[in-house]
């Protein structure tokens, strides 16, 4: 998407780590224009498909998803992270790392919430190494839903995520595709 | 707000402690067509009003605030929760206590998005004892902004917070306004 894109090459910066940093626009400020540019976009992408709900984890990936469902006309879950591993029999859990963070959460969606044969599209702001997407996939599957795809604002395609989890078979849509970054801060897109 | 009363009448429940639970449509299932009609209506109650930015704290005001900032034509910055008490020259910062989660949290916004003269419309999902948007306020303050008013799905009247902060001159608004639960798990709106 030509206009996340160079937003991004614009405000975008690199820190040690390879941690690319969008607070201006996409993960601490929203452009909110931007917003619902990028949820018209993803609407477009699975126009053609039966989508019951929209999957994200708290918490950047919320605004981008609510518009996104909104656009969808179905609800949005959002699971929420836990520090806790004490978890009660009324929900769905798994563990997801978190490159951003450097930590392990319990991530976990109610059985209200995702039911059997539901047809659920993921959302994430980011996908690096696609722990965030395989641990949502789980909490569906854990339902007896079934994962349409996912998409992404941003895919940090040098990280490999995104590729793994395509030759596992699942429709993987990034709005944003970057190859590389460079020590100086130089970002090139797939 | 008649028809967000109305759900909450229909769906809404009652745990030990008074604490309601809306997940179903509000706080981790999300119903996105309420989603835009609320947002709609605090369109329409700060009207008049010059709104710069929108200002909530991750995670669950998150989606009403995007939609909320989308119709104002403005940016939303979400504060983010941390358990570190270690926190940079770059952000500023204030303690807040959960009434839902009973413990405190550093709630922190980088000192580029909430600048000297911006003017704050604050979100929440719901306002109880008030310590989240006291807290919010100081950070607009911190800047040298200003608070036009506050808004919130659910007030939870009872609990003292809303009055409070009116006392002291807040402008705050509420799409539904709790009077009382009961132990039967009835609820009174004002």
């Amino acid at each position: 998407m030509q206009l996340l894109e160079d937003r991004i090459r614009r405000e975008g910066t690199i820190r040690p780590g390879g941690i690319l940093k969008v607070d201006n626009f996409l993960n601490h400020q929203i452009d909110t224009a931007l917003l619902f540019e990028m949820s018209k976009e993803i609407k477009h992408l699975f126009a053609r498909d039966r989508i019951d709900k929209v999957l994200t984890v708290e918490a950047s990936g919320i605004a981008l998803a609510s518009m996104t469902a909104y656009l969808f006309s179905v609800p949005l879950v959002f699971a929420k992270k836990s520090k806790s591993r004490n978890i009660s029999d009324d929900v769905y859990a798994v563990e997801v790392e978190s490159f951003t963070h450097g930590n392990t959460n319990t991530v976990l969606v109610s059985r209200d919430y995702l039911l059997r044969g539901d047809r659920v599209l993921l959302i994430d702001d980011f996908l690096a190494t696609g722990a965030a997407l395989v641990g949502l996939k789980k909490l569906v599957e854990m339902a007896g839903g079934s994962v349409v795809g996912a998409c992404v604002a941003v895919e940090k395609a040098f990280q490999g995520g995104g590729d793994k989890l395509r030759a596992e078979g699942m429709r993987i849509e990034s709005l944003a595709k970057i190859a590389s970054v460079s020590d100086e801060g130089e970002i090139t897109f797939c």
